[in-house]
């Protein structure tokens, strides 16, 4: 089943969001069965609004829409799906009632507030369990258009709820059967040439898509109908045979959570002790729910003396070898899993830039040392110019270098 | 003059990446005078590229498109640009060059790299100086297609080095000028509430968008045309006197960055304790460049055991009244003042979700407390159900809440 993403307001095409929607959304059709063929960004604009559902309709069955249900006069998506099913708004007692609900403590609504339960006639409408604008789901000639808010959280909830249900059971749709394989240790390209034979003996039908993540691969085998799952499985066997242990995981999960299912199957705990990475391993690591089951905490030791008074790093060595440094790593390490109490360490000191570099360690110098209980492993990484791509280059990195000796 | 962002990928459309790409590239290409009037995602597909790009430029003049340049057979967008403009693609040996000064250290490339060096014949080819697609520029009546890789630190390298200045230099185009405003401690529809009077007086041209983040709201007024810049800081004047302090800062950065500049002026350092948050204050915080000036370090307190032996929390506490409570996240804040040898600290203690909830304590319950010398603030915070968002929340508000304290 054909299907498009709209996602409507001005603020996404003068860049001042970032879409983190239409990803989720459209891996979630995916995996339903539904083949999300266009994704499209327009303006607050009713001209564009309506001339876009029209156009887009002469290629597709279903269209979801995002955003511009907000309180506030720039958003007109209500009004313009009116204008375009040529019909009115109507005021829905229960969806009143679900605002209320939503909000239990105040007892009175502020007016924009209260306007949010005025919804087009002949339409569907979809209670949000979460937020005040409520969703409506228009059908007219088999053509579907759900018209939902752009609040990530709102969005997510109902789609998994109520929409992706509901188009389930509208919709007989046959789904893509597919694997994902984490990959470590190949470039693109040198993955790509490694897989040539295999790739081009692939089964008529059959997909293959390379996803390059900061310090890993992705790959995604995938072919459509439940009917070819055992090929799938057949094409999986091989491809394990070409890679052998450099596939970290056979589904699409971030080495984060690969890290936390090698630990909760060894039962050992981990902790962190982050320079140049700021925090973010210890961020990764606890975006995981279920984390504090092994992590135990980390120190950000952001400056020499945080090194030296918490992580117990010896100021001569930093002195001698400069904070990003074998021994200095080394000693972060050993002090996170004694001062943490933990039995595995990651350690990560390096030059994130945009300032600090040197020429005998220019920005991207990075060090990394992990620790398994007396074993510790330290490697000097040459990661890029910038920044934001550096610390989650390194952060990727440290994780992966545990993982390897969790694995061994 | 209204440009198209294409972004082409099925990795994009089965959702297994997040667009960061086209937000970047709007923003900065709003900035230069050009209109982004539309924003399309599609497949590695030729008929579907070629059919979009026909259909676009019946409404823009200028497209930019990202992706589908990668060595792998599933990336097709320069053959297919081929067919679109009748052109076939021929060897370019400065193409190759550039390729070996991008990767100095082989010697040999392996040949999916040395393919990178085909470009289309007939088109402005311009060398990508951190990767190994090269960029071409199409130009035919008058309407330019500018096709670029979707790796992001390249994409940006040569948005900003090649391609807006080219594009500047052929198009001669009328920018936004515009104003945006942090603002702390409204709802949007309050907010909107309070403005509306302004709002409606606005001058002809003038808009105004509210773009609501988690603890904040961002407004950006705009109008177009140098020429009414007087105006905008007529209107800007207005805007400061309906919401006072309200205003944390008058330019699109995040909190993190508000509090790097008060702290610098300040000559004032910082730390961190971190329970529910995980690390992603400190992650925040160090996402700044320079911000070792001023940020010294902080401890990610996830078990009891670190609060107590790290941070001095006294057990006793946290045995009467939970780890999640006013009298820990004090001490904890405290606690990181003396261990990190800093002047203010943030510190946090919450429930993420989804698990960990008690009637009294529901998933979503944050205490928060930030110290400035000997002065401690701690409150009590209802976030909602939803563990990405708790957390992303949760290292806002605090940070919000020190802000309040530095700004008295």
């Amino acid at each position: 089943m054909k299907t498009a993403i709209i996602t409507i307001g001005d603020e996404i095409l003068i860049g001042q969001i970032v879409d983190t929607n239409t990803a989720w959304m459209a891996q979630k059709l995916t995996n339903a069965g539904f083949e999300v063929t266009e994704k499209i960004s327009i303006g607050d604009n009713a001209q564009q609004i309506k001339d876009t559902i029209s156009d887009v309709f002469t290629r597709v069955d279903v269209i979801l829409t995002t955003g511009g249900l907000g309180p506030t006069k720039d958003d007109i998506t209500k009004k313009t799906l009116c204008e375009y099913y040529g019909t009115d708004l109507i005021f829905d007692d229960s969806v009143l009632e679900n605002i209320r609900n939503v909000f239990p403590g105040s007892s009175t609504l502020n007016p924009l507030t209260h306007d949010q339960a005025y919804v087009p006639r002949d339409c569907t409408v979809i209670q949000n369990r979460v937020g005040t604008a409520p969703i409506t789901w228009f059908d007219r000639n088999d053509k579907v258009l759900v018209s939902m808010p752009g609040v990530p959280y709102e969005m997510r909830y109902n789609m998994e709820n109520e929409i992706i249900p509901r188009l389930q059971a509208k919709y007989s749709a046959e789904a893509y059967v597919n694997k994902v394989f984490i990959v470590g240790g190949y470039t693109e390209s040198a993955l790509a040439i490694h897989l040539t034979d295999w790739e081009n003996e692939l089964p008529e039908g059959f997909g293959l898509a390379y996803l390059p993540s900061p310090g890993m691969m992705k790959l995604r085998l995938y072919v459509k109908g439940e009917k070819r799952r055992e090929e799938l499985e057949h094409e999986t066997e091989k491809l394990r045979r070409l890679l052998g242990t450099a596939i970290y995981a056979e589904k699409d999960i971030p080495f984060e959570k690969i890290l936390s299912e090698h630990l909760l199957r060894k039962g050992l705990t981990v902790g962190t002790a982050e320079s140049c990475t700021g925090g973010n391993i210890a961020h990764l690591i606890t975006s995981i729910s279920g984390s504090s089951q092994y992590f135990k905490g980390g120190i950000v030791s952001y400056s020499n003396e945080a090194k030296c008074n918490i992580l117990q790093v010896s100021s001569s060595n930093i002195e001698r070898d400069g904070a990003v440094s074998s021994s200095v790593v080394t000693e972060m390490a050993q002090g996170a899993q004694k001062v943490l109490n933990v039995d595995c360490a990651m350690a990560v000191s390096g030059i994130a830039g945009p300032d600090g570099g040197t020429d005998e360690k220019p920005v991207g110098t990075v060090w990394i040392a992990t620790a398994v209980g007396d074993r510790v492993i330290s490697r000097k990484y040459q990661m890029g110019k910038f920044r934001e791509m550096n610390i989650i280059r390194a952060s990727n990195t440290a994780i992966l270098q545990l993982l390897e000796m969790l694995r061994e």
